[in-house]
């Protein structure tokens, strides 16, 4: 069997991730890692010995899919200019408000150049998106509230480290119920800095003023990250005019790993596509799944 | 906007709930009922009043899309004529073992007649086994357990009614964990039957021979009737080589009432498929939805 012929695009956590999720998927390869050139005169991580590290995706030969993990506003334009080559993207775009319209314009390049794009492919936008979904075929009216954490923001943190007298931070998201959730800010301060000045500027900011923010010092971030992270979902609605439908999904999870995992499943999926632009809810569940499509459905269905 | 005309074949407890399904969707309408011939002679129920309720498929103008609620094993039966005649169907044949051949023989019938057969479209088979598929997707190496109930079998207590001594009987399943269960068997019996000899036959019969079954007497099984059920399926696994992943999906239902939810969302995903037999996990999520599509994809991916 010829194995399917993947690179990785940006190396922060998703990327080093995406490296197992590769290297245990048996239809998949990876043929390269692509950094930006201030990053590959630094010495080349062990798990990349034998991997070409390159600048371009151009470099790399006969590459079918990349997975982009870069930050995720980059991903519009790195999308666009890989496609246009007619290699398939997977992303795991995370801007909810976004992702419909560039979605559209991804669509117009793929159909360009026979290329597929899987966009948000990661677990909110992603898997949660597929099964918020299906509460709604079960139960198409009622209200689903979907709770995460307790975990780190990624989005949250970063907003915060930009901040003016910050060194590090950490931004906790705590599940309230209802989809309400509470931020726990975890700062570390420049020398100097004042406190109080950083504390309002935090629960100011767009990112943190809707919710009940808290702002704790303390002398070294480092020692508070866990990659963990959680989601609880759940529809209480009606099928037919049968009321009171419960339903509810739990998840605890590494956040990256799950992440990377995602999108490489979707890089699988990407290869039974016509050439476009597909959220998730857009592909059959099996062709995200790999091995023989007759067994799968009598194993699982 | 016309409406898709539906036809419910069968009118046991998910046929009358599919009436409220159908009713309750935007973008449908039920044109007919059809029922064994045995059963027109019989007052037609109150919800029927305006709709014809016939012995044949054929006697129905126009139908595009048959709902099966017969009993399980009509199912092939009545597919296979119904996708000769170019209509769509949905069934919820619920035979595990059985399903993935079915779908092999109603594929040529569909493709034949260019007509789409939604198989297996409950919630177990159904709704259950796409999340069993997404949880394959986030941790491709794990154990999944799917643990039913409480709640009342069918399969379970019509095995149990067929034997003789038995007036009425009801079979409840008790998830006791790690997909292990229960069985307890509540029996009202004819005059004179012998209690010792009913338990031993239900003990051994093969639906019962591999659980712990407790088989119970008591005066009238009807006092004892509620359509609740539930599944709690539970799966720890690794994405990538990152272990410990755990996901988790619990519901608390009307049994009848969720399974005709979920085959009227299919009916509507009939629409969008090529000719040919599909089950749950072949068709991209948001077929099975009402509404435009890049709404849908704007409010919940």
């Amino acid at each position: 069997m010829s194995k399917t012929k993947v690179a990785i695009v940006g190396y922060g956590n998703i990327g080093k991730f995406a490296v197992d999720a590769i290297n245990e998927a048996p239809d998949m390869e990876l043929v390269g890692v692509v950094r930006r050139a201030s990053s590959l005169s630094q010495p080349k991580p062990s798990e990349l010995a034998d991997i070409p590290v390159v600048a371009s995706i151009k470099e790399l030969p006969d590459v079918k899919i990349a997975l982009l993990c870069t930050p995720t506003r980059s991903v519009p334009e790195y999308a666009s200019e890989i496609l246009s080559l007619g290699i398939n993207t997977v992303d795991s775009y995370d801007i909810h408000g976004d992702l419909a319209d560039m979605k559209i314009d991804l669509d117009k390049i793929a159909k360009q150049h026979k290329s597929v794009a899987v966009i948000s492919a990661g677990w909110d936008p992603g898997t949660d998106a597929m099964l918020r979904c299906i509460f709604e075929i079960m139960a198409p009216k009622g209200i689903t509230y979907t709770n995460f954490g307790p975990g780190m923001s990624m989005g949250h943190s970063v907003a915060v480290r930009s901040k003016d007298g910050i060194k590090n931070a950490l931004s906790m998201t705590i599940p309230l119920g209802t989809s309400v959730h509470r931020r726990m800010v975890y700062v570390e301060l420049e020398e100097g800095a004042s406190f109080d000045k950083v504390e309002e500027s935090i629960k100011t900011d767009s990112y943190f003023a809707k919710d009940e923010t808290h702002v704790i010092q303390v002398d070294d971030v480092d020692n508070l990250v866990d990659m963990g992270h959680g989601v609880s979902m759940e529809r209480k609605g009606a099928s037919g005019i049968t009321q009171n439908q419960l339903l509810k999904f739990d998840m605890r999870i590494n956040n990256p790993a799950l992440t990377a995992q995602v999108m490489v499943s979707s890089a699988r999926a990407s290869l039974n596509q016509q050439p476009g632009a597909y959220t998730m809810i857009e592909i059959p569940i099996i062709d995200f799944m790999h091995g023989d499509k007759d067994k799968i459905i009598r194993d699982l269905v």
